[in-house]
């Protein structure tokens, strides 16, 4: 019984071993624009976080780092400092390695909520970021947002934190669907997108999937296509949707001046 | 400016309440099959698994159970009972809240490692997978696939781990596209399909996010499409692919008879 294991493994060893050469092959072409850059990645956990949003692009980023063999590096932070963080709707609890250092060059990367999408309940979305808005986490993000080092990337209910501290004025962004009204109303300009980038320095994804896309596209934009693209297979997926910027010609906007289909 | 927080946030859940009747209003349509039905779900973490193939899953039957008010429950459990487990990677620990029960009416949900794709380091994952086997995980999933109340799913690398304890000889399955090759040569037959139902009791899912796809499948199967299609749509996420069975006609292999192309 004990052979038999050995061998099938042995097989699956070696079938693996033949998957790696091709992949070594490509990485001798060379990428100098993103060589020895690296890379820091915070991710913030507050309580009540949504475990994918937060997750998605966790691995993502730990992927392209073991990829780019390193130049990406990942943590998972609180405004509090090292502690376990409970996510959502009861959910299992992640461990903060480390304080949120707002000024620490790289990315900082917001999820949002877990909970019921709306109403006022306890374990509600809208109650969930409230209770967050009376930590000390705002007042990080407000310092990372004025930290030219720092590029701020919120993924679903994450943007609508940054909003709540109103740092968001006539900037682009996007949160999920259902919190798409509310960002308008905090003085955001909402782009239906499911990824927008206001800026080299603010980054947003829709909901919660939508961070899967965010991450890809920010290993792309630092590290190049070919490591993202190495993600991508790894994880049987391809980035959706083209990122929103305000850049290039402007569609007309058809439901705003009806008479414009008629204009030839 | 506390009072200007109060504003904003009053909009925010105003908002955010305006989306609930459009949802409340839909289940007032009944569906009797799936009426008073309910599934618990354990995912089986082990040292290394990987994070979005357990959390994939857990949050779409979480959401599940959110949306049809308690149908669906899910728990992380482990082989030795109630533990921290490390992911792969380095990565961040989940606490398994109880031990795995192989009889216990509902589904399981094994995933794969994450780790390096080939190799035999210490993080690779044929590494992590070989240690697993020498757990009592092994003889666990042996009594739960034989255990007519229990459906068992795979996810990724996961679909590897009962492949190598035998149990899932001749039977149609799929895994991470790196490891189509060894769950061959395992004994199983390998399709390319993002998600496989080899039968109602047994399903497996290709790399990694096709965990997503996976559990939408099955809350569609066991709730019904409504459920699955509001999951959907909280994450802005799509089902992808045809779940493939082996019903219906059979494609022509146009590979295996090449003058088949030419036949009338």
């Amino acid at each position: 019984m004990i052979k038999n294991y050995s061998k099938l493994l042995l097989s699956l060893v070696l079938v693996l071993c033949l998957a790696a050469p091709v992949a070594s092959a490509k990485t001798t072409v060379k990428n100098d624009s993103a060589k020895n850059k690296s890379i820091h990645v915070q991710i913030v956990l507050f309580d009540g976080f949504d475990l994918l949003d937060a997750l998605g692009p966790y691995e993502v980023f730990a992927a392209a780092g073991m990829y780019s063999g390193g130049a990406v590096t990942v943590e998972l932070v609180s405004a509090e400092g090292k502690r376990s963080v409970p996510s959502g709707l009861n959910g299992p609890s992640l461990e903060a390695k480390a304080a949120l250092d707002p000024h620490l060059p790289g990315m900082i990367v917001v999820p949002g909520a877990s909970g019921k999408p709306a109403g006022n309940s306890e374990d509600s979305i809208p109650h969930v970021l409230r209770q967050t808005m009376k930590t000390r986490l705002p007042e990080l993000l407000k310092q990372a947002f004025n930290d030219k080092d720092v590029t701020m990337v919120t993924v679903c209910g994450g943007t609508l934190l940054p909003a709540m501290e109103g740092l968001l004025k006539d900037r682009h962004a996007v949160t999920n669907h259902l919190g798409m009204p509310a960002l308008g109303a905090l003085g955001a300009i909402p782009v239906e997108a499911r990824v927008v980038e206001d800026g080299p320095r603010f980054v947003s994804g829709g909901g919660v999937t939508s961070g899967i896309d965010t991450a890809l596209y920010l290993v792309d934009r630092e590290l190049g296509p070919r490591i993202a693209n190495a993600v991508e297979k790894l994880f049987e997926y391809e980035k959706r949707g083209t990122v929103w910027r305000a850049e290039g010609n402007e569609p007309i906007d058809f439901q705003a001046s009806p008479k414009a289909a008629d204009v030839k």
